[in-house]
């Protein structure tokens, strides 16, 4: 990665490419990548449960409570390059406009690596609708006859799922272990700016934690401290035995 | 892969790790590598179908006629380490002693990547019994307590299966696709050693057009014409998105 | 298979029925059965990237090409009862009006099997929703209170599933592999009839022959050369253990 | 099925055969079919709960009793030609030896079809034993090279599994369902001669008609009253789409 | 279970309920539970297929003939609360509108436990909506965000799945069985109730005696005479090894 | 759990018990429950890396160190009743002298649940072994026919097994999750008594916290912070749908 490396990062909510991805984005920055992120919603609905706790509470305030957590936290991460499309939440429906939005981002983006959710996640089912719209909108993306979108086709990147929260019951398989040591930091800071789902931010740290055990473990290698476990939508292609 | 790299193949019969590794092995060779081949069996009972055919055919002679194929298939290949350990094949059987013969092997080559069967093969039992004899050798072989052989121990290896002969009903799916392109010829002349196999020539010339095929499909990269598939048998740990 | 079988094929794009099962149709031609081919959309967009790559190319023209193709590759297989119901493909889209639309096809052909795409196809949403949307519109078929239609309800019959393209990671199993020997000219002829993909014709000639490979293995029958693979949608019942 | 199918049937116990297979094993005979079948053990230690509770019971009774329950059982599905091999159950262990006895059994009775365990059996590990020393067995019996028994080598039958007791937590799958109609009686006979496991006789009468509504469900034949289901160790190579 | 324990049973068409769940609905109802009922179709398309046999029947009689079935099978049940809310069946659809009904209705009946079907059942599309259905609105009916339905959000209730007519190939594990030894002959009057499915009775008669069989091997209690499988959603939570 | 609960638990190597399973474990012995503990192993070999870093390690000594840990751990967990059978680890071998053992000890304590290790778990094929090996006593300890131990057979027992270290890719599914918050820090002392696995201490109290969070999010209780999972060997069997 480098900065001929495009990766375009597709956040269900406000805070799920921290929590899921937010070490691995900031790896990306540091090494000159071009990081563009689009976070469908500010999880106004399904994801701020402490937020509406507070008397009198209103939509339009929790969104904007969201939008500067969201500010923050890609501060932490060093993402420059962000946009937040406002769609509803719980349950996130997906429209053929919607679609070609995405379509057009892509092509715009051009990105070699799309990170996003993975195909199952037990009790959120807005994170399933994301990886299926997100998967959808690439294979338009890299189709000569999709014309809609008056931008060239790409080439098929690389397409990456986030751990979800539960990861056995919802059949996630860790393919790829990222090592995130270097880059902990800034995750740990830009958890901390989700202030309404603070539970969170200690059971990402243990997890980091526990997936730097199992870097270690499949590696060998006992620098690793911290890493981010994903699953891979294709079969890796390379030159040797990665 | 460079000088620095060792690799260990371990193949159960004669001519395994022609079919399924063959353009892979010869990358290895090629990129300066260290290439150990250890091969389990002449495979003369169980793989020597057609020598059979012959009047008065006898198990030396089958045995010679598969050495000297090997021997011409490695040359091909340019694998110049390799051992035929003489085991009966089918059925296979592993001891104490042999496990204990392959550890020594394993912290003798010290392999970053061991290359033999995965676990499930239709038809095939010896396959099975030689992806979890390897396995299990080389848990042992990073075990520190593991005392039995005067070598130190070894950092954890990555392992990586053949792809097997049925693919889907051995519950086999392609997890790294390497591109063979630069060293099909020479696969091409290493499967031709093994005249009592001839059928299978075509048959894994057909395969690496069609694993290039995917190849092509899920990296977008049009040079690929040749490609082996693998599985692999614990998550890759890295530092980016690969 | 004779006068007496009806088989329906319904096909999402131009080329799926002939690369997928074009040498299962012929023979079902030549043994006499009554063989009705339905083709939901002209793969304008999706499936006609060689096509796009002409200067000042048109929709029109796109489906024009592709018709004649079709028209040639029907009369190659013999199929004269065919059908383009000219769907929008990339991403195609099922209305209550288009199942009824199958329903009627289904109860006025009348099928003892079915064969359509499988559940699962990598890189290919189209074909998951077409198999979703045939084996609904057969559920309906059958069911004496589904009155929208003025035809009679069927009995339940067969339902197959073509092999997807990436077989292993659209989770395929091959259930029933078919012989193809006698008709495999057939369907080489009408492969060669779609110009605009060129490179598959290679790729399911090396498949054809690769399934007969299995085909051989698994039954003992050396006759076998060329095969097509197909899933099944439910058990087989029959009198004794085919 | 013919005079000239030759089934072998390899029993782990007294009884499999019979709650298991019992109605199909029957129409082969029936048909004319050559039929061998072996049994492995009397069950006397695993499954033979009921003669135990009889006060100075004996292993030689309880034997005795199990071959006469046998030999009824045999007479009412017509069965001749059955061998009792007389292992211990619970475990039955595989040698060497055993194994050559079978494969010297399986090519004297070079069967076109083989009946044993399938893979899986929760609380059985008995049959998941028998499952594997068929299977391995088979392949022995089908390769040149292996000259332990004087008796040339047999053509690939086709080979499947019983359904097991708990069928869903032995990942059981019904892939093929045989009408067993018209040998019900035979096989409720069969049954009702294995007094020491009564309470089974009431579960395989009740499960061989729930499977008779699944064939007629999967089929649309109404005739069907009773079935047996089974899985298949390999796909299905045929003519058409069975 | 006890008075302050309240069950929501969602059953896609007229008898599921009765078929797959009346015994243990029964042992609530028993057991002085509230158990609330909500009955989503008449089942009057895809699931009364005897009833249109009557020649000039109509969509109200087959109405009508439901809907005293379902109060003679609530009666004997014992369940007073119960809705019909006449979606159409065959194939059911659902709307924004339909999912806040039903959320309102959680909200309303604050379950502990919600019972309704698995989220596969092959051959029976509807099944597999009905579920998803369920499981959404459950999902937003905990989430304090989702304001749209005037009532306070619920605490995470237990999710169970009905066992689905053909188990093994709509992939149903049984993970909880019910002992309904005491309740049995009331499911059984239950389901006398639905004379336009009387092959069901025999069927589902078969089956819990099946599963009483299951439940006195996996037990070890020979008290349980008849049983009902069901799935969860959900790892269970607990204070011991249950 | 009361006096009446007999809890059998089977770990393969010295800590096994503790990491995996140590706070439902006290959670038993403080209900009263009768605990007994079998550890097969003292993990020498393979699971104390650490102590043969010392210059002139003896396997006796780490013995010694490993003998003094468990008696250390089990005071924490209030454990009275355990046996080390010093088996040698790495690889651990099952014969049948070690299954009579198993069974005798079986038939002795009589246990109501068993916990060991689940069927399978990368990178410790001992685990592997072991889990087999329970399951396959418990089986010939039901067994009235397994009469070489002079002990009357049991009821079927209920078996669990513990969460393997890397879960996901040893196909773990959390079936149970015990609520451990009681007895957390019992827990907590007991693995501070292994201080040749130092690494691992963090990594369980971490994983603890996790299964805290998924405790509470799959029931709603919000009083629960630590927690153990397991995976169950059979259904659940139970008056109600817990």
């Amino acid at each position: 990665m480098d900065q001929h490396t495009n990766l375009l990062v597709v956040s269900a909510h406000a805070a799920d490419f921290v929590w899921r991805g937010g070490g691995t984005i900031a790896k990306y920055v540091k090494a000159g990548a071009n990081v563009s992120l689009v976070i469908l919603s500010y999880g106004a609905r399904g994801e701020s449960n402490d937020l509406w706790k507070v008397e009198g509470q209103t939509l339009e305030n929790v969104k904007a409570v969201r939008r500067s957590e969201i500010e923050a936290a890609a501060e932490c991460l060093g993402v420059k390059d962000y946009e937040i499309w406002d769609y509803e939440d719980y349950h996130m429906t997906i429209t053929p406009e919607r679609t070609l939005q995405l379509v057009r981002k892509i092509r715009e983006a051009r990105p070699n690596v799309i990170l996003t959710h993975g195909p199952r996640d037990a009790f959120n089912p807005d994170h399933e609708t994301v990886s299926r719209f997100v998967f959808e909108a690439s294979v338009l993306a890299t189709s000569a006859g999709v014309r809609d979108v008056d931008l060239p086709k790409i080439k098929q990147p690389k397409l990456f799922g986030f751990e979800p929260h539960q990861s056995e019951i919802s059949d996630f398989k860790p393919e790829v272990i990222v090592d995130i040591t270097d880059t902990y930091e800034q995750k740990y800071a830009a958890m901390n700016c989700f202030k309404a789902q603070k539970h969170l931010i200690d059971y990402y740290a243990a997890k980091a934690a526990l997936r730097g055990n199992h870097a270690r473990r499949c590696s060998g290698n006992q620098q690793y401290q911290y890493a981010e476990a994903f699953s891979r939508f294709f079969p890796l292609v390379g030159g040797e035995l990665i």
